[in-house]
């Protein structure tokens, strides 16, 4: 049996995003499960030098088009979010402590909130939307709300992102497979041949 | 008659080199030219705040095994040059130098430095070599040579950057058609499918 795939991504990317509708198809197509990690880029770019598309001169206005032109590429639905970029710590904490209890639950919850923003346009920035998704997937909404805020819960998110830079992740998506790395949802014909061929 | 596609590169760019090695066979399936235009990143990621890859902390890192996996997902010879990155200026001054009296000649001459520098190491980022490399396909070596230092030649090389600048180049390779850009080597298949369809 081997290994699951890693899957790093933050629900603010729209890359992530474009990533999170393919990579278990993908995955599955080869008989590879996929493991789900959401990281905060603010912290992974402390120790890569990254910064928001958004403030990069030129890179900026180009990724606005590139965005929207990969989504078509892809064929994902994609409308462009109002604020952007924006925090994620909540939707990454509500994450992991469902996964704890119910990871089928927690890959609902991750394909919920990244729909609800990339598709809909709502903030999930704030707990109080982030909670809102979970609940209308039966989660247990003050009891969420309240995970948001413990310290397990927070340092669970803080270790998950420690490890990402332990591993090499600096952006998103970020797949590894058998210790390779591949950066960016560009990289799906390169995954498909690695997988197919088991390397190349 | 369509336009001609537009190709920005630095000559110490390795995905500039796999893109020159694809876009005019691409191109010209679909019934169009390419205007080959070399840059200088360095003087672009004034503008763009880039950093070239080998400085960057883990990019960097994954950067050298992304460039060899990539030479080899896109079937083109690659050795790592060292050192790396160079600064090609003498390279790309040489180019317009000869552009403006044989473009097909020009033409041979890009190829040949990118290959003597990504597949026999080479050190193209000094005069004598890119020189060398001129002589062999029959140039006038001592008329570059002394061309490398004239002000005509050195503007022309600096108008070419700020222009690419303007048209929002902040990378290698880059490509313009019909005004839009598509960065990096791993745009081929949305370079194809705009080719195509004439945009999507």
């Amino acid at each position: 049996m081997a290994e699951p795939i890693d899957f790093y991504f933050d629900f603010s990317s729209p890359y992530g995003y474009f990533m999170s509708e393919k990579i278990d198809g993908i995955a599955a197509g080869f008989g590879r499960k996929v493991r789900w990690h959401p990281i905060l880029l603010g912290v992974v770019y402390t120790v890569s030098e990254g910064k928001p598309l958004t403030e990069l001169p030129l890179k900026g206005d180009y990724a606005v088009r590139d965005i929207a032109r990969s989504a078509r590429f892809h064929g994902v639905d994609y409308a462009k979010p109002d604020p952007f970029p924006i925090p994620t710590q909540a939707a990454a904490r509500a994450y992991y402590w469902l996964h704890d209890q119910d990871c089928a639950l927690a890959r609902r919850f991750a394909h919920a909130v990244y729909r609800a923003y990339f598709q809909s346009g709502r903030n999930i920035g704030t707990p109080e939307v982030v909670v809102d998704i979970a609940a209308s997937l039966g989660v247990d909404g003050p009891a969420l709300a309240e995970a948001l805020q413990s310290d397990p819960v927070k340092t669970r998110l803080k270790t998950a992102c420690t490890d990402a830079i332990a591993r090499g992740v600096f952006g998103s998506p970020f797949v590894l497979i058998d210790g390779e790395a591949f950066w960016g949802i560009d990289r799906l014909p390169q995954i498909e041949r690695w997988l197919d061929a088991d390397g190349f």
